[in-house]
């Protein structure tokens, strides 16, 4: 009953004789994924829906219920507990999501949030990171980098625009950013079996990416940021080339949609810069390292 | 789409036209519910895969897939992840549940395990802790207390019990003791609106809960132990008494099924001692408390 196991955004499994479901969770930690010491706890509570939320959105599925657990520190958990959950609840009554249960611990440690979000196939197929072709544009949802000075916390995760996107337009493949651009591309590409190449002057740098290379010793360009900075939470998206075209044309969503570049044949990341030239492109993000 | 909320064991969420899942999240702390430095590690990722498949059974669902996040501490962090997950493979194996996938994390602070298990409902009806009646038996498998001396690491989960008994019998309401017999029964019998009387001889009493109560300076008798350790991790179930007969008397389980009292019409919790006089009876066990 299981159709697809850990490696994508989220698991698809089948329940009874019809229905699939598709499940995801993710736990944030205060001080990796937020400091509390200098945020309103709502936003970390928003947050850790919203991340869920994003790798639903990645598979083009209708999120339907979440479950939460945390591990509060002892000092005014219970406080703490319920600025987290009002911070949830507009993010999931916006999108029609039942907070359906949870568990609530108390120790004597930072602030744990852990949110597994359960939702429904929309369309014929569910969206795969490993269904990207040679000659599929690479499309992306909004801009890119800089996530650090906000947008982290505060992202709108792209479930409508999946949702739309996927009823309207074949889709080959899709994922969400979510260690940065270069990163999941990278990532994307390889479960494919195909190789990926940005067109450096495409890609959408957001302003946050400018801001932050402004700065003084900041060391990296806008463009760096937007490649590698991650937590962008926006879609990346393996389009035939007809259907790219027509949504760039069409422009359906409140937010871009932009071609950076296509799938190739050989495998492995590359770069296209203003002159045509192609190199090889370091994948750049936020590993999951352990010792 | 939700069917049962927060309160029960485990979420019940209706998905596409027939199919209905249950869902519960346990999250697990070391220091809390298990001390790192003193155990196995795969002792501790079996017992946080196997509390949430106890509260699968509870429902008296079929569990089918599990998602697991962790946050690991620095040092070490992924070799511990590994035994983790070695030490949940033979009971995902055993239940036939999958891990569906999961979330790794790494910070500077103790080991964090979360499981969400995702089940079916195997009759018609789910087994709810609100549906107990006055004139059910209170019927429980196994014996009580001194869970602290290794069961509450190597307790099997009454997923295949569940499932017999409510196949066989009719069963009004059920949950798993987590928190201990006295508190359990209590929650059972208040989400019901009816009371609940124990036969305090009649309570099964572990060789644990004796082991403990004949330690110099334990200060709690054996039966004190049973009622209110709690991690029994057993069953507790309201059963009309032509059923709770006709168990007893079938002994279909393993496992020893025993009555230990009835609901009742008065509200409350209630001890009958061996001479038959009906006291108030304190519920004891772990309260989840915040400050």
């Amino acid at each position: 009953m299981l159709r697809l196991g850990p490696g994508d955004d989220a698991a698809i499994l089948r329940l009874g004789q019809r229905s699939e479901a598709v499940v995801t969770v993710d736990l944030l930690t205060d001080g990796v994924d937020f400091r509390l010491s200098e945020i309103d706890p709502r936003r970390a509570g928003r947050k850790a829906l919203a991340v869920s939320l994003s790798d639903i959105a990645a598979m083009a599925a209708r999120p339907t219920a979440a479950v939460v657990a945390v591990a509060l520190p002892e000092q005014n958990g219970r406080e703490l507990g319920e600025q987290l959950f009002l911070g949830m609840l507009p993010l999931a009554e916006q999108f029609g999501v039942a907070i359906a249960g949870g568990d609530t611990n108390s120790w004597a440690a930072p602030l744990v949030i852990s949110v597994t979000v359960i939702g429904e196939v929309a369309g014929e197929e569910p969206l795969c990171r490993s269904g990207a072709r040679p000659g599929d544009k690479i499309v992306v949802t909004g801009d890119f980098g800089g996530s650090i000075l906000g947008k982290h916390l505060d992202f709108t995760p792209r479930v409508d625009e999946s949702l739309l996107l996927s009823q309207r337009y074949r889709l080959h493949g899709g994922m969400d950013v979510s260690d940065g651009l270069s990163l999941d591309l990278s990532r994307m590409a390889t479960a494919s079996g195909v190789g990926a190449c940005v067109e450096l002057d495409a890609v959408p740098v957001s302003r946050a990416a400018r801001e932050l290379a402004a700065r003084a010793n900041d060391g990296s360009s806008a463009l760096e940021h937007a490649l590698g900075d991650g937590e962008d939470f926006e879609l990346l998206m393996a389009v035939p080339p007809d259907d790219a075209q027509r949504m760039i044309a069409e422009q359906p969503l409140d937010v871009s949609l932009t071609i950076v570049g296509e799938f190739v044949d050989e495998q492995g990341l590359w770069q296209l810069d203003s002159q045509g030239n192609r190199q090889t492109l370091a994948p750049r993000g936020y590993e999951h390292r352990l010792d």
